[in-house]
C-alpha cells in the first residue's frame, strides 16, 4: 500500500524534535525519539493483536518520514508478536525512491527470545530488499535456541527481574552498531517505562486520533505518576493532532 | 481569582459546538454539551479529591465562557463530594460584569442524596450573590433526610441498580426547569456513560493538557469500546489543545 503525500507543514513542525536538530552533539548516547499514536483515551490498540485504525493516513506517512530520519527503529517483543510489523520506511524525498538503505534497522527488545524472525513480515521485506534485518536484544545469547542467520543477536545486562536498563541499552546500541538515532515505536510497556526517562528520551512525538478505543484497549499511562513536558507544539491534521515535546527532567 | 482574558479565536472555534448554533431546533431535549479537561493519558485528576492542574489558565477562561453559554451545568455527586466546586460563571462579555444571572444553574446527579449543599462552595457563592442554587436529582425524595431550603430537589425514575437514564433525565430537566442547554462537566463516571449516548450529547469539547497524570489518576475511557467522532476541529492554545466534535451515532 502506498503512502499519501507528506503534509507540507510537517517537516518544519517536526524539525526541532528530530536528530538533525541535535547534530554535532558529542553525546555517547544515540538521539532517542519516542513516538506513538493514541486515541483520546490513551489507547494504542483496541486489544493486543487487534488491528486498530487510530489516525488518518497522513500521519502514517509522518511515521514513515520519521523512520527515514532515524538509524534504528525499536519495539518491544510484545508488539512484534502481536502485530508482526514491517518497520521499514516507504517514504523518500521527492525524486527518490525508498530503498533498503533508507529504512531504519529494526531493534527488537526480546529478553527471552520469544519472537522469531523466520516467517515474519520483517523477513519478507528483507528478502524483497525493502527492509533491513533486525537486531534482537536478548538477556543471554546462550539461551536462545533458534538463531536465525540473517538476524543479529546481542545480549544486554539485565536486572534480576530480566529488565534492561534503558540508558545502558541505548549506549550499547550506539557503541555496537553505530546508531546515532533510535526511534522507539512502542508498545505500551516500553512507552510507559520511557516516559519517565528524560535522560534517555530526547523527543516525544504523539499522534492523538479523534476517537475513543475504550477501556479494554491497550493503554499508555506512566505508572510513576505525573510526567511534565516542555517545548510543546501541536500540529493540526485533517482529523488528528500531533504533539511534539520534550520530557521535563524532574 | 480572576480569569485571564478569553483567547480571541476561541468564540469562532467553539461556535458550531454551542447551543446557539442549534437555536430554533424544536427539540424536546435540551442541547447537551459534554466537556472536560484531560491529560494525554486521559486522566481528569491525579486521584479523587486531589487538586490537579491539567491545563493553561486560558482554558479555564474557556470553561467559564462555556458556562456563560448554558442554562445549566451538571456534575455527578462524585465530583461534588471530591472537589466542592463552585460551578458559577466568572466570565462576562466586554463591558459587562459577571453576575448570578449569567451563571448556569448547577445540577447535581445524586441518587442517594450523599452531597450536602450546606457548607459547600456553591452555598457560599449563592450567599454572595455570585451563583445560582443547585438542582439536586435524587432517586426518591422521601429518602433524603436533610433537605436544604435553598436547594431544589427533584426525583427521576431509575433502574433497579439506581441508575437514571440520561435521555429521560435531560427531558425531565427541560420540562421541569426550562433548561434549553445543559453543560456536563464530569466526573469520570458520568462522562464514561455519556460518551456512548449520541442521542443525548450534542457536542463534545475536550481540553487535552500536555502532560501525563499517570496510571493512578481518575480515568476517562468508555467501557463500551470504540466511540467515533465527527465534525472534529482542534484549537491550539499556548500549551494545550482543545478538540470540538460530535459523537457519531453507530
Ligand atoms: N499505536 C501505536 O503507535 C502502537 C505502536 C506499537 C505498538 N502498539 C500496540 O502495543 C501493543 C503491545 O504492547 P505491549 O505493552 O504488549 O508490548 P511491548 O511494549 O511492545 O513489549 C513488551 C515486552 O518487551 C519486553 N520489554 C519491555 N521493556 C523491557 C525492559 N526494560 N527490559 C527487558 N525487556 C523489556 C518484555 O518482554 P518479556 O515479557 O519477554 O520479558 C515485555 O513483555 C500491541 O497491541 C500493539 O498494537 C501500538
Ligand atoms: N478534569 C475535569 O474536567 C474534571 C471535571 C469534573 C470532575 N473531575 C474529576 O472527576 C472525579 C470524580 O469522578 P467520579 O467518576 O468519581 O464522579 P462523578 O462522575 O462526578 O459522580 C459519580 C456518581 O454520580 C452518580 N451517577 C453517575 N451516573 C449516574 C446515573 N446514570 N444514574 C444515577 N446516578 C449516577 C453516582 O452516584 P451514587 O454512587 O451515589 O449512585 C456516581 O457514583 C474527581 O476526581 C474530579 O476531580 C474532573
Amino acid at each position: 500500500m502506498s503512502l499519501v503525500p507528506l503534509k507540507d507543514d510537517l517537516p518544519s513542525f517536526l524539525y526541532q524534535y528530530l536528530p538533525a536538530a541535535a547534530a554535532g552533539n558529542a553525546s555517547q548516547k544515540p538521539f532517542v525519539t519516542l513516538t506513538y499514536a493514541q486515541s483520546l483515551d490513551s489507547r494504542i490498540s483496541k486489544g493486543k493483536g487487534l488491528r486498530t485504525t487510530i489516525s488518518h493516513p497522513e500521519t502514517k506517512t509522518m511515521t514513515h518520514y520519521l523512520r527515514y530520519k532515524h538509524d534504528a527503529i525499536m519495539i518491544g517483543c510484545g508488539t512484534a508478536l502481536a502485530d508482526d510489523p514491517g518497520l521499514n520506511c516507504k517514504w523518500a524525498p521527492a525524486g527518490k525512491t525508498s530503498s533498503t538503505s533508507s529504512s531504519p534497522r529494526p531493534v527488537i527488545i526480546d529478553p527471552q527470545g520469544k519472537w522469531d524472525f523466520e516467517g515474519s513480515k520483517m523477513q519478507q521485506l528483507f528478502r524483497e530488499d525493502a527492509g533491513k534485518p533486525p537486531v534482537i536484544v536478548v538477556r543471554d545469547l546462550g539461551s536462545i535456541l533458534k538463531r536465525h542467520p540473517d538476524a543479529t543477536y546481542v545480549s544486554a545486562p539485565s536486572s534480576p527481574a530480566g529488565r534492561f536498563d534503558w540508558l545502558t541499552l541505548m549506549l550499547l546500541l550506539k557503541s555496537e552498531f553505530g546508531f546515532e538515532s533510535i526511534m522507539v515505536e512502542g508498545g505500551a510497556l516500553v512507552i510507559n517505562q520511557l516516559l519517565s526517562r528524560p535522560d534517555v528520551v530526547d523527543s516525544l512525538i504523539v499522534t492523538v486520533g479523534a476517537k475513543y478505543l475504550g477501556s479494554e484497549g491497550v493503554e499508555v499511562s506512566p505508572p510513576v505518576g505525573e510526567v511534565n513536558l516542555r517545548n510543546v507544539q501541536w500540529w493540526r491534521g485533517t482529523v488528528d493532532t500531533v504533539m511534539g515535546a520534550k520530557l521535563d527532567s524532574r
